[in-house]
């Protein structure tokens, strides 16, 4: 059993509207040291051992469903056996 | 200035179902070796260094607007950086 860490992130490129409402709002609390705010997601998933190689497989989940490859980047940290 | 890498995620027994949402999507497309999936944010955050405790701004903010800490954890790390 391995507990799987993705990171989705928007690639450097792409805007982020939601980080810069954030930044605002921070701005707006009199937080101005904050210069700036990207906005991604954090997954944790976790998944059986299979026949299958573990980086493929987690290669394709993110490629097919949980990261957007045109606009997003990913990375991930496998931690291998949660005992259970 | 400082990097700052915001994870936040949903306490342990709060139910997410965003998360279950993705993995029925991952056991329809046959990926049933995932048992489990979370989804929290993660935030980078591009701080300034001031006269205050770097730890401490972080703490207000994210108990202040990035997290809700009634029914989400949050954790940090913070990367020193000068280059830009």
């Amino acid at each position: 059993m391995y507990k799987v860490k993705v990171y989705v992130t928007l690639r450097e490129s792409v805007l982020d509207p939601q980080g810069t409402a954030v930044k605002n709002s921070l701005h707006s609390m009199n937080y101005r040291e904050v210069t700036d705010v990207r906005i991604g997601k954090y997954m944790e998933l976790i998944i059986e051992k299979s026949d299958r190689d573990i980086e493929e497989v987690i290669h394709e989940l993110c490629t097919r469903l949980l990261a957007n490859t045109v606009i997003e980047d990913y990375r991930y940290e496998i931690e291998e056996s949660v005992a259970q």
